[in-house]
C-alpha cells in the first residue's frame, strides 16, 4: 500500500485524445459511445491529426456531452501521427504550441466553451518529460491560467512548478511504462486485455505504483496533483478499455471520496 | 470627379500582406523597411503561406512599429500560395476561417495586441467577392466585433452588411481590375511602373473609379466605408510601390482631411 | 438489348483503388480479402492518399496475388482525398502526373513488376472527362506505351485516341451516373445495396447502358475497348460489392467468352 | 602535403543542390548563371523542397546545360527544409528513398536523360554518415547501378562498399566541419568569405585535410574515389562561392590531370 505522502488527494478523472481523424480518415470509436464515459478530451489541433472540420465537429460533440476540452498540440507531422521524434528549436516549440492552442481556442470561442487544459501529444509529450528546456519552451505557449496535463516526476512537472502553471498528473491505462517511469510510445497502439487494464488502473490509483515492462514496480510521484487517467481512442478495443477504466475510477472515487 | 455619393468619408490607409514566407523561404522585402510605411498588416496564417515561427516574428515586428494586425486566412494550399481555386464545402470554409483566425489570435494574445480585422487571401478573396454563400460561410468564422476587409460592390460587402459586420473597403494599387470591377489574381505578381501606381491610386482615391484592363472606366462603390489601399509584398519592386502609394495617400489625406 | 456496335469485345475485368490509407490511418478492407477478387489495382501515389511505406506494402501484396498495378495520380490534396476540385495550370497537371507515376514506378522497379496502366483519381478523373486540354495535359505525363483507364464517350477517350494511347473503358459498380453519362463524385462514399450492384453491373455489361440518378437510361459508348469495372475500397461494404461484381463479371465472361 | 595513399586519383568536379524552391518561393541564384559553372546537380524531390513543376523545369535546364542529374532525397519536412532531424524507421527510410528517386526518375525518363547519382539531403545525409543501419536502409532505395555521393570515412562509404554501390566522395566548400570530420548542418546557411572558400577548397583538394571549427586539422579519407565538391545554392553569395570553387577546381585539374 502507498505511504501517506503518495496518497491521491482528489477524485480521479479520465481523459481521452479525440479528433484524431484526418480528412476522410477516421480514428477511434464513434464519439457518441465514447463521450459519456470520459471527463476530459484532448483535441488534436491539425499538426499530427485532425483538420478544421473535424475540430469543429469534435468541439460541438464534447460541448453536448459536457466533456471538458483541452488542446493537444503535437509535432508538425501528420503522416507520422506526431509519434516520430523531430528536432525543433526551442523557439519553434513555443511557436507551434501557440499556433495549435490558438487554433483550437478559435473553435472553443466560436462555440462558447472554455479551454480547460493543454496536453502535448505523442513524441512531443515524451520530449517534454525528459527535456527541461523543451518542456519550458512548450509551456511558454500555454495561455496564462490554463493547466497542463503531464507525467509527474518528470521535467513536465518541474517546469510547470517553476512557471507557476497548475499541473494535472496523468496515469496511463493503455501505455506501457519503462522501469524508470517513462512511457513507451509506439507508432501504432497494440491491443490490451481488459483484465490487465483493470489491474493496471487499480494498482496505479490505489498504490501510486505501476508494473513496468520488465516486471519491476515503479513508483509514480503524484504529490498533491489532481489525477486524470489517459486512455487512447486509437487503441484497438478502445471502448472496452475506457469502460473498464470508468468502472475502476468510479469505484475508487466512491471508496475514497464518497461525498463527491 | 466623383459625385457626392461616392466621395470617401475617411482618411485612407494602406494595408500589406505580411508573413508570406514559409520555413526557410522568404517573401517580400525586409519588414523593417516596409513596416514604417503601412497602417495595416494582413498576416498569413499557415494555410497558403507562413508558419508558426514566422507568425510569431511578424506579430512582434508589427507590434514594435504600431502596425494594426489582421488575420489573412486562405485556401489550404501552401504550394499554390492560395492562388489556385479549390472547391470547399460551406462548412469547410467556416472551419478553415475559424482555425486560421484562431491560430493568429493565439500569437496576438501571447504578445498582447488585439486582432484588428480579417481579410481573406487570394482565391478565397475572389470566391468571396462573387459567391454570397461562400462569403457568408467565411464570415461566420470571423470573431464577433471584428471588421472585415473586402471589395465594395461585391458579395463581400453585401454579406458583411447582412451579418452586421463592419466593412472596410479596399482599393488595389498593384492588382489589375476586370471591366466589372473584379480583380485578376495571378499566381505570381508582375512588376509595375511606379508612375502607373501613382496614377491608379490617385484615380481610385479622387474619383472612386479605376481603369480596367480593357481601358474602360469602372466605378468603385465605396459608400461610407473606411478605405485601405492594398499593396502586395510579393510584387516585384514592392518597396517602391508602397512608398509611392504612401505619398499619394498622405497627400490625399492632407488635402481632404487636414485636421486628421 | 445493346445493338451490335456496342457489344463488348473482350472479357470484363475488375479494378479497385488501393493504398488509400495515410500514415496511421487505414482505408478500406484488408487487402488479403480483397486482392484475390480483383484484376487491377490503382495505387494512390501520395498526393490524395498513400505514403511511401503504404505504397511499398501495397505493391508487394499485389505482386503476391498477381494483381496488375496501375498508378492512380490525384490532385495534391490529401486532406480532401483528391475529391475537391482544384484549378491547376496545364503544365502543373502534366508535372503532377509525371511525379506521381514516377514515384509509383520507383516501387514497381524495386519489386520487379511492370506498370500496367494509369488512371486519374477522383476529381482529376472528372476534370479529365469534361476538359480536353486538361486530359491532354495529364496524359502527357503518362509513360509511352502505358494504357490509361477512363470513361468512354468523354474527353478522356478522345484524348487517348488523339495521342495514340491505349484506352481501357471503365464501368462503375458503386458510383452514380448523371443522365449525361458523367459520374457524381462524393467526398465520402455512400453504402450500396448488393442487389443494386448486381443489377447495375449486369445492365452495364449486357446492354452498355446504365440507369442514371433521374431514372433515365444512358448509353455507355465503349466501342472496341477492353472493359474494367471499377469498385471503390472506401465504399461501405466494399467486400460484398466486389464479391457481387466478381460473380456478375465471371458469369458474363463465361457466357460470352467461354474459351477464355 | 598529403601522403600517397590519400592522393586524389581523378579530376575533381562540382555539385550543387538545385530545385530547392517551393511553389511561388525561390531559392538560390538564377540557374542560368549557376548551371554553366557546375558538373552535377542534386535535384530536390518534393519532400524537403521542390515540387513537380520546379522539378520539371530544373531537369529541363540541366539537360540544356549538360549538367549531370542526381536525385536528392530528404526527410519529409518541407517546412524544416529537411534540416530538422526526424526519427524514421528503417523501412520508412527505404520507402522515402524509393519514392523520391522514382519521382525524379519520372521527369528524367520524360526528358530522356539518365539518373547519374543519388545523394541524401541535409539531416538525412548526416544520419547516413553516422548510422550504418540508416545508411543501409536509404541505399536500399537506390536503383541498381546508380552511384551515391557521400562523405568518405563515414558509414555512407562503408555501406556503399558493403552493398557494392559506387561511391563518389564529397568535399564541402561552404559547410563547416567538426574535428571528427563530420559536418555541421545549420537550418539556414551563413555567408562565407570568398578567400576562405579558396583556401578551404584548395586545402581539401591538395592535402585531403580540412580545418575544423576548433582550428584542428582533420584528415579526409577519400581512398580512390572520384571527388565532387559540394556548394549550396542557398548560401548567401552562392554564385561567388561557386565561381571561386570552379577556379580552384579547374586549376587543380589542370595541374594534376593535364591530359583531361
Amino acid at each position: 500500500m502507498a505511504d501517506k505522502a503518495l496518497r491521491i488527494k482528489h477524485k480521479a478523472m479520465i481523459n481521452v485524445d479525440l479528433g484524431e481523424g484526418y480528412g476522410n480518415w477516421t480514428c477511434g470509436p464513434d464519439s457518441e459511445t465514447l463521450l459519456p464515459l470520459i471527463d476530459h478530451a484532448n483535441i488534436a489541433c491539425g499538426f499530427h491529426a485532425s483538420d478544421p472540420l473535424i475540430m469543429l465537429e469534435t468541439v460541438r460533440k464534447c460541448k453536448v456531452h459536457g466533456v471538458k476540452i483541452g488542446a493537444h498540440p503535437g509535432f508538425p507531422d501528420i503522416q507520422g501521427f506526431g509519434r516520430r521524434e523531430m528536432n525543433l528549436s526551442l523557439e519553434e516549440l513555443t511557436a507551434i504550441t501557440i499556433y495549435q492552442v490558438g487554433a483550437l481556442k478559435g473553435f472553443l470561442d466560436h462555440e462558447g466553451v472554455p479551454l480547460h487544459h493543454v496536453k502535448p501529444h505523442g513524441m512531443l509529450y515524451s520530449v517534454c518529460c525528459r527535456d527541461y528546456e523543451a518542456a519550458r519552451a512548450v509551456f511558454q505557449g500555454v495561455p496564462k491560467g490554463v493547466p497542463v496535463f503531464g507525467l509527474a516526476g518528470t521535467c513536465m512537472e518541474q517546469v510547470a512548478h517553476d512557471m507557476g502553471i497548475e499541473f494535472i498528473a496523468e496515469f496511463f491505462a493503455d501505455v506501457k511504462y519503462s522501469p524508470d517511469g517513462t512511457l513507451l510510445i509506439d507508432r501504432r497502439k497494440q491491443p490490451w486485455d481488459v483484465g490487465d487494464i483493470n489491474r493496471r488502473v487499480t494498482q496505479q490509483l490505489e498504490t501510486c505504483t505501476v508494473t513496468a515492462i520488465d516486471g519491476s514496480s515503479c513508483t509514480l510521484q503524484i504529490n498533491d496533483h489532481r489525477i486524470s487517467i489517459c486512455c487512447h481512442s486509437d487503441s484497438p478495443g478502445c471502448i472496452d478499455i475506457v469502460k473498464e477504466t470508468r468502472r475502476v475510477v468510479d469505484a475508487f472515487n466512491e471508496k475514497h471520496f464518497p461525498s463527491g
